[in-house]
């Protein structure tokens, strides 16, 4: 289709009048942000009131398990992210990007709408330790309407005492690891248990991103969004699972894997004591 | 599968001579930096040699274009990645997510295995009429083994005179773009012409550096950072493409990504001239 055949294409869309309506609450200014200009016409919204999205940085996390569904969701009108730390100085992350907090914890708003946790060992050991950390989510959670992970991310919700009672998952590598905070692991890129979200391995995030876009502001937002990060995938490969990878591509993955997860589980035992659950 | 059985099924897998000698070709240091002690292990390699990777930094970029790629090339034992920019200060991305280079410019390698460039819009228009930035990447381009882009960075190899006379894709709302440097668009996520690998958006980088991977190191190497990664993509819609999204849903994405458009033409139109292409 060329640029031609798709203005005539949309020449049909813009004849709709809801579209037409929405069409004034979306802008974008020279610094790409997006703004909302009528935050009414969407219903799932709010009036006036961002949708604050708190997502926790940490040394040693996986980049990509918190620029997928950041990509999803800070495109939408009326979002308002944190990159969230300790400090602001820029935190190493598990494969050398460096990222930035936007915000400390100690200057978060009191109430979130999205807590969200990524994962990565080996900072997902450090985190399951940190009384810091833990106090900040346990607290944040509490309120907040959604309470998320992306891949070992749950095991740090786990050890701030937020799992317990909900079914959940977590990268396939230690989904194992969440009994030990009273959670029901399930085999399952997401799993969605009240307002429990968490996603499975890394790449989940961008699926995480999208479900996560729908609840807050319904389908149609979501799909926006995943047309804006053209997120039709085509892996070369089907190996993104153990069963589909097979035994030998999945021993050479576990081999890279292997390392965390000994010290992983004696710290989420730790922490089950610490919670009171055995 | 609980860890019991996933070991039993592991333990059949370790009795392969194959995977046990590529075994002591990976360790992770502390710092999760993965390093390969067995260079040798891997027939696509050159022995001794890191395979080295240089993806470029701007301001105003999608973070996710670069984030993704980086997840499954970094991963791999021998690979060197450069996050490139003409200072070590931290960018601004699109939404909001800064990232920090690793490496400036001029102390870039003059030899590059894989030179990437990420997409977004606007930063995209700035780094097409970016002297200094289009100069390295027509130096670099000439002798890297792959030239690769996801999203708009086809269009910003394509000042660099990168792309004449290649096949190519790019972002679905700017890929017709691409003739104007002299490059056959193709409605395709990821499109590979000799040593010219180019994305579509955004989200197509996860794609595109398994593909990346599979030439550089073999499928088998591919495919283990793809079950590290957990990409087992499972979108809870369809709407990747204009034609899956429907006509409403595109005329909304289109508002959102239509302020660049003409700008980011006139600005091609500018290269082609400095090109010798009109």
């Amino acid at each position: 289709m060329d640029r031609r055949e798709f203005n005539r294409w949309l020449g049909v869309a813009a004849s709709v009048p809801w579209l037409a309506n929405h069409a004034s609450a979306m802008s974008q200014d020279r610094g790409g942000n997006l703004t909302a200009s009528d935050p009414d016409s969407n219903q799932k919204k709010p009036a006036g009131d961002p949708v604050r999205i708190g997502m926790l940085l940490y040394p040693g996390m996986y980049a990509l398990d918190l620029v997928g569904p950041h990509a999803i969701l800070a495109g939408i009108p009326g979002v308002e992210t944190y990159l969230l730390w300790k400090g602001l100085q820029p935190i190493p992350t598990h494969y050398g990007i460096n990222l930035v907090p936007t915000l400390t914890l100690a200057n978060c708003p009191k109430k979130l709408d999205v807590l969200f946790v990524p994962g990565g060992t080996p900072g997902t050991i450090a985190m399951m330790q940190d009384n810091e950390v833990l106090d900040f989510l346990a607290d944040r959670g509490k309120s907040a309407r959604y309470v998320t992970s992306v891949c070992t991310g749950s095991l740090i919700l786990g050890a701030a005492g937020l799992l317990q009672g909900y079914r959940a998952t977590s990268h396939w590598h230690k989904r194992d690891l969440l009994p030990l905070f009273g959670a029901m692991p399930q085999e399952s890129r997401i799993v969605e248990d009240r307002n429990r979200i968490t996603g499975g391995g890394v790449t989940s995030g961008i699926d995480f991103g999208l479900l996560l876009a729908s609840r807050l502001f319904g389908d149609d937002e979501a799909k926006v969004q995943q047309l804006v990060n053209e997120y039709d995938p085509h892996p070369p490969f089907v190996a993104g699972t153990p069963p589909q990878a097979g035994q030998v591509i999945t021993a050479r993955a576990n081999q890279i894997l292997a390392e965390g997860y000994e010290e992983t589980r004696v710290v989420a035992l730790a922490a089950r004591r610490r919670l009171g659950l055995s």
